[in-house]
């Protein structure tokens, strides 16, 4: 019997679990595990559950939809393997991250094709036998050079881009055609030292903890609801290029348990925030 | 209205957390937060609510019983400060940690009264006028101190015995008083350095990180169920006294993590282990 | 024998390792310890020893400086127990976190006095039979209550005044005074959260970490050189007023981490960051 | 102008870094940078410096050895990428990181070569072009299949054996022709859960935290001189395979981070523990 993934959420109200329960039940459906949150400062309501049974047959999201408030957003997925397009620019560690935990069956996802604004990531990819797409920026402004991204990304299905230190501004317009689906990791404890070279701001400011932030991607530059973070120590040792090179763990660890959540279905987001179960 | 706190645990069964919104809902209560865990190890359903509503007047612990396994255990308890003896031995850090807190009310927990085998203690527990009891072990036997510890003991009323750096060990006779409602604060990341002095052996073996844990006590000395552990990073230029001395801010904040889950009802015991929402 | 710690910093050039070994190796002194460190992005030279043997009879500062470059600035200290006075407001946990250190010898410093503009912290310092004097800012300018904690602070000799959560922004010509001589702790991992409420902030914004920040006062308002930071993880379960609880055993642990630091000479300050040893 | 690392260890004395300083100074070298550590315990003295200036001409060792301790061990080596041979068995996150890290110019080494008692690995080896041999064990005695990998080793020069996830124990033996030249990862924080399946035996404690620990390979199994730990933060929630999963990010990065300390002659190795500079 497959595992489903139910996620609802919607303005708070009483009874809100006995109801999502009571259909479940009616319809024989078993709930393996769930997660409940209400956000008492926007008066939310967060639900996320693993159920198992025969689902295809019942039309639970509809039922569903007959007993909650107006304002539910509900998802009923099948547990599956997502896809995933990875962008970045001409680092290594966090793109080489992933297509490792991919090979070896390590990261719950397929990645479907890499999209650099380089050529010099192909050689590493290529080993990995992903199709390899070089969009070069040069002599472009920057919507005719994501109309190109854009262009390739069509060719594929995907249910998540992650940008792998991708280090170029994505327009608005960009933005807006993958909402809550781009992922990006930012090299810093955000919201310390938005903006340019982040380690080399940490190192002229002289802090003792650097880090690393993984979110989603909006409007607002590294303002996107933030998935995971976290630092390691460094002393007045660390050059900046030290900091750089020891955030590189950080950056791809941040990134890659990120996207575990994510790719499991335990992520919401909420305005500028995320819940996570 | 008040808020109540109901925890459930029993042989995992389908359609539990359904039986137990329904009879939440048909009792006019509401689930202001809900957490739930099976373990499929032990096939064991774990299930903690923070309940609003008129719960007095109906008797929802019985209506529980009729619709859950025979083997669950239902707590229902209003939620309130719980009231705490300390022991100590020597050592004042996690002892006045404590006693700080709660006069500045960070503590979720009134001590009532502090028990040592030393009288180093009592001018600092006098401080904050509390009752400060000294029972010397000298000349006796361990059960015969513990027997003059229990008489004292026996004057109050409460919830938890917090053993804040307590340095002798407990009969099983003495432990089998405090099932569950003993909390202690051991100086190492267990399993790692049972026994005594542990930043001896930790300087010894030459580790790089040293820590604590905080668990329930039981018969098997540094085998109760884990609460909380923390660990901080040390290097070749700390002599154990070193290590000990850092190690005193772990100890302090691990034991009062520890007490604020457990002070919460938010912790359950499973064998020898802890399910924590 | 009494230890000695000496201090240089100067201009880097070469052999400054041999011309300072030099010297103490002819003043039949012996060097315990040193740790060098030199700033190549300024060019920068910092030293740190302690030295056993009988510095009193050697002109050893002088015998320094004629094989120094101009630039060094020369310390030698008997190793000692400093004097801090505290400055707190309201809030008691890191206060008494460092009372209750110096009370159980674990503070290498002695309290002399508690300045606070409120009295609400007056009954916690009687207890530890500390000076406490209240200095209220009701009805007073800035400079004029500045004043009048400086006339309190000239009844007493102090090496270092150590801002507990002292939460009023000081005038520059009260820091003037105590150039490099003031610690506070920062209730964000700096340069997130400069300013008001960096809870409520970090809740806003929606981070997976909080933190704390020990650092130098300078008139650049949370922008003095950083000496330790921590942080801790949070979830979107935390309210604001969790995470400033939480928060709160961060704090007093960086803080009391960055005094043990200054108190043992440890810390240099170098434009807007610490060379710590 | 290259720069030379010097280490130095003996038997404590007075007058050691005026003796070494003196020595660089008069043979027109310049200290760089430089630690020393005295471990009172063993009275041993240690000092390693990045020396600059023309090593080569003068007998340096010879001079340092006239005037240090009969119990001097000196080396003086140039600065320079090593070579290393990677050997595992069938996890690629440890190897495949360290393949990453050569290929991206991020691991100060050379992999010259991995060995293996399984194929699993091969494919991945390949895409990096990196000599593969497998080594079978099956129907061998473990000193005939060590005998094997031996002579495979013996077609190459190499400065350092990464035991990357190699999971059969070595025989005296073997350990013995590299002593000091052999690092491993231990999948838990020692000396917690030494022996087979760690993961497990975590999950069946109930701890709070995972680790991981590299450490140089000695007789004692599991007891060799630690380089660098940490752990990360595990729940009731957590299966031990899901604290295998998230144990692999903190054994990739701590081995990597204990490789870089070993590749930069970072490390001393004192009886059964590390003086890290």
């Amino acid at each position: 019997m497959d595992n489903y993934i139910l996620k609802i959420d919607c303005d708070d109200a009483k009874g809100l679990i006995y109801k999502i329960s009571d259909v479940l039940y009616k319809s024989d459906l078993n709930i393996v595990k769930n997660d409940e949150f209400v956000d008492s400062d926007k008066s939310r309501f967060f639900f996320r559950a693993i159920v198992s049974g025969d689902v295809a047959n019942g039309n639970l999201v509809h039922k569903l939809e007959e007993v909650m408030p107006k304002s539910a957003k509900i998802e009923l997925m099948k547990k599956r393997r997502k896809k995933i397009v990875i962008m970045a620019t001409k680092e290594s560690h966090c793109l080489g991250d992933l297509l490792l935990k991919e090979y070896s069956d390590d990261l719950n996802a397929e990645v479907v094709a890499v999209v650099s604004n380089y050529d010099y990531l192909k050689e590493l990819v290529d080993k990995f036998e992903i199709p390899f797409h070089h969009v070069c920026h040069g002599g472009l402004s920057r919507l005719e050079h994501e109309e190109k991204v854009l262009e390739v990304l069509q060719n594929y299905e995907f249910d998540y881009i992650v940008l792998a230190k991708y280090m170029r501004i994505l327009s608005s317009s960009f933005v807006s055609h993958f909402e809550g689906k781009m992922v990006n990791i930012h090299h810093s404890f955000l919201p310390a030292f938005i903006g340019a070279n982040p380690y080399k701001q940490a190192f002229e400011r002289g802090v003792k903890t650097i880090g690393a932030t993984a979110h989603f991607v909006t409007n607002d530059l590294d303002e996107g609801p933030i998935i995971a973070q976290d630092v390691i120590n460094v002393t007045h040792e660390f050059s900046w290029r030290d900091m750089q090179k020891a955030g590189r763990n950080v950056e791809k660890v941040v990134l890659s348990n990120a996207l575990d959540l994510v790719l499991e279905d335990r992520v919401f987001i909420s305005f500028n925030k995320t819940v996570i179960f």
